[in-house]
């Protein structure tokens, strides 16, 4: 059973991001959950920055989000659940050199 | 190449949904795109839903989000790009009883 990463509005995406990498890692899967419009969009940008973490990994992801009820503080609520998965496991390609210099203002 | 379907904080969630089950029944594959939070949400929705409209045809979806940026009326902003496939296919479980009864003549 792996825990539920909850993400709020507040939740930093890249913090996020690298739970949901961390979680992928060791279990092939995560389970990610958001109430309300705020949470939900920190939840899908962390899962695309997700992704870009677990490409170094060789691991490609999906999700699929559901509704869920959850219960806040004895109220019930309506979350967003998004199951994410791997879906193939390639060799990964090695990190690119350093970035260049900063070009020149255009 | 199949049209990107836009999403806005506005959108019905429903009509999105429907809209997504019509281009992946076609095409097996959709493009959903939204910029902002609460058109991020209201696209989590719409693809949430339309799984379950996709499972009485026997689809499966999964999804996965990206950055893109985008044109808007000559300003450069970053959206949110849902890639949505259908992940497996099976034998749909027949229909419930309609909710209504039918309209045609016993």
């Amino acid at each position: 059973m792996v825990d539920i990463i909850k993400v709020s509005a507040k939740s930093r995406s890249t913090a996020v991001a690298g739970a949901i990498a961390g979680v992928i890692r060791e279990h092939k899967h995560a389970a990610v959950q958001a109430i309300g419009a705020g949470a939900v969009n920190q939840a899908v940008k962390a899962i695309a920055i997700a992704r870009g973490y677990l490409e170094r990994d060789g691991l490609d992801i999906v999700c699929m989000p559901a509704f869920v009820e959850v219960d806040v503080g004895g109220e019930e609520r309506t979350a967003v659940k998004f199951a994410v998965d791997v879906s193939r496991t390639f060799t990964p390609i090695p990190p690119p050199a350093p970035e260049t210099p900063p070009s020149a203002p255009e």
